[in-house]
């Protein structure tokens, strides 16, 4: 059995899409922007990624049903705009192999779905509070630049690195002949969410995608996905394997 | 030679059985809970499982004689009531992907015996001493809580995840279509174990099982355990390969 | 797919050639060297190495594109003196197995063009200012040494050991009967790069190679690569995999 | 090409023989007494065992000449006595599963030699002075600590655990059949080498193979281990993939 599977419980039908990818990361703004977007776009669920590369947590559901963790597949056809793959997940890879390993995987699927652009999201943390977000950019090469240059990108030479998926399939999408961008919101880096970034982000991504989106509950749905961050944040930090479950933070007697 | 097997002395002859895991973990509640209802209940040694992914400790027992980390399978035909196979032993995987894949192989030989139902156990730390400690629940999904609703279980919204074994073995198992719940004691957090949340935990599997068990000896019981555990619990934490054999604790004089 | 490969994008001509490595490490030496050799001998780009094995970190150059960790292979044709290939690059590997992994790939490639000697550099840690930073040396054998007695090379016996590539290369390529030795430039440890020892250590190679290197822009190029540096130096020694990107000094405000 | 490699440079010609394992490790008094014991005994060298699980340093020796890492393998007929096969060398895995897999091909190649006994050497660490060290044993099981019950073995219940290959080789050897024995010397723990221990250890095994060892030179020998054992000591606890050669002790300003 393989160590990374891409398990669809449907037929992706759709054509040359766009791969939005989004998954846990500095201010979860990747993993929320890209939620939120295949919920209030109506994308449909492709299917899930499970890997043993993911950390060896099981998220408890408020439902008290336990999840492992994955990184979710969705799809959105649109009609006279680019269809949509969505890739959005609570947890990167605990190994640096594992991150290879994941991003390989996940453009195995993007070539098989014929994947045409790649957008990854993530956030950029700043050390410090950030009164008004950019949203900043990197791109695969000088061309996407030029094709994106209608938006309204910041480039900045501050940014050096991407750490994890959002660079990796990125930049070995690149190697496979998809092109694509990195949007990166500016974070403090010390908040678990950031609502104010993540709703830049996603009126860049809006403006990309030619969509219309509501950001009424947006909110609502950070503060929810914060809670499951909370469950997992001082976790991935510190592994414990020797332990069953433990609350993290005795002293505010309310974890998740 | 695979990294992680299953090592059977003796054919297995339990029918549809319930798959009882506790191993090593917070409180070592799991472990004492499973290991005490195998003797208890004079179950039958089915086999071992041995994995690279282990520590890579070797306990000397109290006769002197070594002994390679290893966990633990017995079975238990029952008249009438469900058959069991249990699964306990002194230590987890070292690694992430060690924790998938030795959870992977359970699941490949509970799949193998025809497990029809998981229940694991494990502890829950609260980081703060605790009077009377609450069993609480986690399930693979909302039939399996229906459906012991019977007994006197606590779902608390506090637990956010379970780490290890207890929460893989039963996520993983759900994928595969095999059911079951998470048992977890409330302890400390700090104690190396803990005989009255092992006991709590105990009376609540006595309920579901349709058991009645002897408690007369848990104490000692828990205590013996107590001493491999102080063998081993220093290094588990802090990986000391350039050694042979140290004396973890060298203020008492006095380790295990 | 393997985790460690050679990628080729041109058919190598060298014959017998000297295999020169320098890669990240110390003081950045190894890598300054090559690098500034490569460009300044005007070398032709053979490939690159990419591995699952280096640190999950994409690098977002000056121009606002993004390049995965990759190290580079050149090759550079002499007349009347043995050819030449070099090999220099970022990054080394993230875990002890992909060190090994990675120098093993580099020597299978070796032997297929016919590498007949290696050269391998890197730097030395002083913990301390250095003033006339000498060149030290290591060799596969007694014989390189007695080969190489004409070159002015300083043997210390302070310098104990050799970690990552430059000594693997050259230990597991001596188990091949590739022959060789390994040159590392002092330098006080704590500086990101380090120009004077970078030359120091060109001066001895030029030597040795029996070239005529230009050393005006050095200077300007190892402080180009400087900035590269900056770009993963704290990365590298604290991995954060659940991080998108992060400014490493928010003291500084500026770090790329 | 597999990860670890046993390499005879010479067909063995031992019958039944007993194994006698000594690695780097606590105090240095398994590697030492059994190189000791090689060098003494007139022991031939059989090979050498490489693995890409040992840590990616590269040791400078005095003579300037570069090593791998690597476990030494000698043999030794001996008339009228048990043969001995000897395995010793500067360092263990760097992982869990590394530790698992080495041990497993050295006792592959215990098997095929027809070892019929194992004698494992390692340090016990008081973490404290130790006046008169006592040799601690620990055994397959009871019927090796009948058999051994004439030498005068210290059995000591705070002994509690094995790290790495000493336990490893002893627990996993009883699983394949072969029995045998594990002698640990008392020692501090924070000595790099510890030649009253090493004697004691020695002495023990003087016994037990019917050899008369010359103790003359042990003091010397010990130290010029001291000395790689220097270069390595600091490497081995703190990774430093990113670094080439580093003085380990700036204020020492001497190292290997």
């Amino acid at each position: 059995m393989s160590k990374t599977r891409v398990e669809l419980e449907k037929e992706p039908e759709v054509e040359n899409p766009i791969l939005l990818e989004g998954l846990a990361g500095i201010g979860h703004i990747g993993r929320n922007s890209v939620s939120y977007l295949a919920e209030h776009l109506g994308a449909e669920k492709l299917g899930e990624i499970h890997s043993h590369h993911f950390p060896p947590y099981t998220i408890i559901n408020d439902d008290h049903t336990v999840e492992v963790i994955r990184n979710n597949l969705y799809q959105l056809e649109r009609d006279g705009k680019k269809d949509l793959v969505l890739l959005e997940g609570n947890a990167q890879a605990s190994t640096p192999e594992g991150h290879y390993e994941i991003a390989e995987e996940v453009l195995d699927f993007a070539e098989e779905v014929g994947v045409s652009e790649i957008i990854t999201v993530g956030g950029y943390g700043k050390g410090e509070v950030v009164e008004e977000p950019d949203v900043l950019a990197a791109v695969s090469n000088s061309d996407v630049k030029e094709r994106y240059s209608e938006y309204d990108l910041t480039y900045d030479a501050e940014v050096g690195q991407i750490v994890g998926a959002s660079g990796l399939i990125l930049g070995l999408g690149e190697r496979r002949g998809i092109e694509g961008l990195c949007l990166l919101g500016e974070t403090p880096g010390f908040l678990l969410s950031d609502p104010k970034s993540t709703e830049r982000v996603l009126q860049v991504i809006e403006n990309i995608l030619d969509e219309d989106i509501d950001y009424s509950d947006l909110d609502s749905k950070v503060e929810e996905s914060q809670e499951v961050l909370k469950k997992l944040k001082n976790l991935s930090s510190q592994q414990k394997p020797d332990q069953d479950s433990q609350n993290q933070n005795p002293d505010l007697g309310y974890i998740g």
